[in-house]
């Protein structure tokens, strides 16, 4: 029975259709629904509603929650709609008339947004940290790896490079990801609870309180713009990871084309590549080309939060349920992509010897055009008599 | 075993992230796999690859595989990669050195287009018989229960409407929606079987023959224009379905807000409707909100399947490999949707007296215009009279 | 004057900001709008609304209105916010209440649709026309030029192509095309004449006759219907387009690789190419990096049109308005690209030394494995023989 | 002539397809372009490059170009290509050899960065001083305004709220917004002169004494990250830009129901609102429905800079050209309609007899299971008897 429910009969393909995947997804905000749940009681004793030993009661049953979440022994059902249904049921179940008090002063609303940010939060902390490790792993690259390399504008060859710089490019990048990523973090991290359904709770409850329990760095004041925040942040995060992304997107181009026989730059180890079913001779970089197809699968992610909720009236509407499919697919992609590039990386071999070969002498023009400069040309007198000297080859 | 592997190992996590989700797509593949592949048998016959009872064998088993797939009990595993290496290697367990022959005279590239454009042709069939079913339920609808009602323009009571004309309008676009359903299907029902992994075999072989077993209408002839169409053709097919669900979505808002209290016009039962875990009154149109957002996914479905195949060369990438959720996801998304749809227009009340209550008077302010019209005025001079009648009011 | 306005002004900045750059778009729409009120004139004639000499001095303006443009002496100012006021305002100066006589049975919403689909219809043309040009441009190319080179997958040589074959690809996809604009063609082609703000006239009028005087192929009936078309068929020609820019988009990704020094298969002559402000020996392809990045320009126009009309009720809403700068831009964006990459191919060369220098061992590997075949073996022992051998190099 | 042109005749057709409207967009860098000039001499001057005269003589120059841009009377030509040329050939005419010295140890890729960006910080920086007017014009609504009017959710009635709980909603909202204009403007504040092409220039020049000099915060230390954060650093600014136009999406679906007759809760002034051509009894909010849907114009500028620039190799492409104009579009989009949002609230009423007539007893029913809550009531059990006796009515 959900939360809502009681003398009222859903039809069958209508709950269907209503619930949709929505009680999988759910699966991953089990454990931080207990969490903020144990934060809300604590709240609960606080102001008198629950006693110490109801609030350690349900403490304890919720941590057990928790525990048998982790061993794939809490499933939520689709008759139970999402976790928090699944959670509350249980409870009622263990606790009888208790468990029903500790939905007291909250909504739902403010229920699902509280397990979600700090699901969030998490997802962001972790993420942050498969970025610093790719970012160290670049690094080391580029130290280890380093050695002279054509430089390239408009897919041609055009000034001396090396691979260190082509590392440290990506390396840099990564550490501006992480600002982002932070800069994500500390927009969501407002406490949403006690704002019900977006119109607070008649009753007088500390918010403050509740925030500091579970960590969050403020309280979300106005509960209206707490609804409304919903997607509206989960848009911010996706820019984040799809800069991320971009990234991966352009190391996978660059290392696909520069791994090509006719280049040869870089080399993949076999054992990362795969054959052709027709072609004896293949040897593909599938993990590099599917790095890439998956910026275009992140945008369209966050395209989709921004687009669904478009042109809806303030407050609550169920389209936002939606938008929890392409928020989670987003974060676990990222993470995905970023822990196999480590490896990529971590297994990419330069070919030196190729590299060298390729530093051929129109790399080399503007340096001449520059020593021009220093013989007392103007630049743009040096570069056209590097110019025509090229032309007359 | 994969079907290009022998003698390499791939990397474990590399296996995992390549393999990603597609061999559970590719549950709903294994029988237009089997389907193609007896054509493609039937065609090894005819040149003299296979003998008669290798034939008979062959179609026998992959009959079997339809049989087992019905049933639940052929699943892929992530160890095959996808469809068609679990049936190459079921085929070669039980059929030995026959099984592998199968292979002789196509690619994983043209097998993957041939499966593929069976199930969509197959799924774009079923869609057609639904939006028609809606389409004549959106007529009967018209027809019992016409009445009055406001018709809008800019969110504002424009001219008089009817229930009928408002149904008889998602009628007639329904109509349309299958002509674009038709020229979708009419794009790619080409046969891509003999162009292998793009270039063709350098067997001699009559891809008009194993077009016809099929039922395509047609060969494509080019064979990279086969490769090329790939995640193409679906963007067309996906367009089509966004316009559906266009449709879709303009209905729910519709009802939406002509369900609301205010206005009441129309009426969902009870039991399509959902309540709050906080509020005791609601009585909450999540399907229809639902649907109304799930335009936005199908938006970014289409838009995912347009972006991964930017910037790629010609031929074969594997960045396609994710074209597959996409379509797949879309087409299951807009049939459920269009039954959904029929579910609640079959339950849908028209209040006519509140109908009737909501004609008032500025709603006719456009045919007293016209009265002045036959009486002589320009139609500029008669809108100018009524509106300054109106503003003294 | 606005034709809805009287006695009531605007707020300047509300009404700077709302007319937006209508004004300037609306340049595209005067000769259409001139022809639909032609049509719609010889309506009123035929119902008797006008006389003989009444409906002579309209044709007679509106043809001297469709001049004037031609020649850049009919400017729509902001203050007339679109070419219908502009019109009107034209004919009223010109022929005193005759000129606003012609509004009689129309709405300004039906007035833009109509000038809006003829002007699409006749882009389309055009835009068919450029398409068929490119094909037999592409099927010359492939001819005159042909020659063996490497086809690709995964970006990695594969099996032997040929030049003929490339161009081959994008010949028949671009017949393929066509068979799409023909269908968007084909929706649009529906008269919205005579369904006013989407709520009809109370005139009863021949909407047949007017549709046959602009050669709409039939009149589309709901008027509502009409209403809510606006954008979405527009969804429908911008798939069509854009489906036209993926394949130049990866024509230009083609070209840009193959004319790398690397590979050196395709040569564009140098007055196609740009330079850099510092590299004397730059030779860029920036014609081709254009079309390739348009395609991106062109999705989001597409996009754009899809998700402005998401989440609105039936009827129109001013949020139409803004569908109209996508779609033009869209039409123009083709046209100019496909008439870009004519003059590319054109000018292409192809460089046959360098082709076949480029047809390297690996590529014949899967004939060798045929012609195991022939010898009697499996495909798939063939296969993993000639790996074999391959490996052992 | 072009910055590399000489001895190079461009095709006519392929020089317009490729210059584009960039000439025209460039005026909005003319500005910038010479303050980043400036900068660019006094740093030549401190390495020797530039004497003191002829910094003196430069700088003179160019601030005479700003001032002529101001009045109009610097009009960069299409055969110009963009303002880098434009101000250079400018330069190169008053003062001969020394106009061109100034390109000494740049190339025309950091210098568009560089303009680009310092344009970008100057258009932010607006952007948020419009936010900070409209957060506190919502704060005084709030305040003057305030009055109860229903909450919803679902688009039903649900709570009670009040018009300074929904105008606090945006202004919170705002606070926000402008927090990730900050975090925007963080992100690119990284000075790109020195990088030249992406590959740095053989002189040795203090990039810190630059960057100073433009009040840039840092230095972009990897030359080829320079070129790799085009596009990228506009994609975050243009999450920030599409997060404020959500919330301007939101506030115009609220205010267009809202004022809808049917609720009445606020009301536009007439000047305000346009009419119809056809029905005298019209009064549109067409300024809202223009604000909504320029979130969808919005959302596509946003994701069009994101798909230019995915599946691209490292370094400078042409491609990035095309993600000036939504990076301008988007800036300018922001910039109207936050400044017509002002407007709007400053004159927009609320009708507090209507809001008062609007909360009925339903809005109440959560209020009475806290009652009963209060008396010893489980929650959940209040529910379920407040929803009892609702449905008994």
């Amino acid at each position: 029975m959900k939360l809502w429910q009681k003398g009222q009969n859903t039809n069958k393909e209508i709950e269907k259709f209503t619930v949709g995947n929505d009680y999988l997804l759910d699966q991953n905000l089990v454990k931080y629904d207990c969490i903020a749940s144990i934060g809300h009681a604590k709240m609960l004793r606080k102001i008198g509603i629950l006693s110490d030993s109801e609030l350690k009661k349900l403490e304890k049953e919720l941590k057990n929650i928790i525990e048998l979440e982790k061993k794939g022994q809490f499933k939520i059902k689709l008759e139970d709609e999402d976790c928090h249904t699944a959670i509350e049921n249980h409870l009622t179940k263990k606790l009888g008339e208790l468990g029903k008090k500790i939905h007291t002063a909250r909504s739902r609303n403010d229920q699902v947004l509280g397990a979600l940010r700090l699901f969030e939060k998490n997802e962001l902390k972790e993420i942050e940290k498969f970025a610093q490790v790719l970012e160290s792993e670049l690094k080391s690259f580029a130290r280890k790896e380093n050695s002279l390399m054509p430089g390239f504008t408009h897919t041609r060859k055009a000034m001396p490079s090396s691979v260190g710089l082509w590392a440290g490019a990506f390396a840099e990048s990564m550490n501006d990801n992480i600002k982002l990523l932070k800069s994500a973090n500390a927009l969501i991290d407002q406490s949403p609870l006690g704002s019900a359904a977006g119109y607070g709770v008649s009753l007088n409850i500390p918010k403050e309180f509740t925030a500091k329990q579970l960590s969050f760095a403020k309280v979300q004041n106005n509960s209206l713009y707490v609804q409304n925040s919903r997607g509206k942040f989960e848009g911010t995060i996706l820019n984040a990871l799809s800069q991320i992304m971009l990234d991966l997107n352009k190391m996978s181009t660059d290392l696909i084309m520069f791994s090509m026989p006719e280049f040869n730059y870089f080399e993949l180890p076999k054992e990362f590549c795969t054959g052709s079913s027709i072609m004896p001779q293949k040897k593909n970089p599938d993990v590099l080309e599917l790095v890439r197809a998956k910026y275009a699968v992140m945008l369209s992610y966050e395209f989709q939060v921004k687009t669904i909720i478009a042109n809806l009236i303030s407050g609550y509407n169920r389209d936002f349920q939606l938008t929890k499919e392409p928020i989670m697919k987003g974060l676990y992609l990222v993470k995905s992509c970023l822990s196999i590039m480590v490896l990529v990386i971590k297994n990419l071999k330069v070919n030196k010897e190729a590299c060298k070969k390729a530093m051929t002498s129109e790399l080399f023009a503007t340096e001449k055009a520059y020593k021009l400069v220093k013989q007392g040309y103007s630049f743009r007198d040096a570069y056209h008599k590097v110019k025509e000297e090229l032309n007359k080859c």
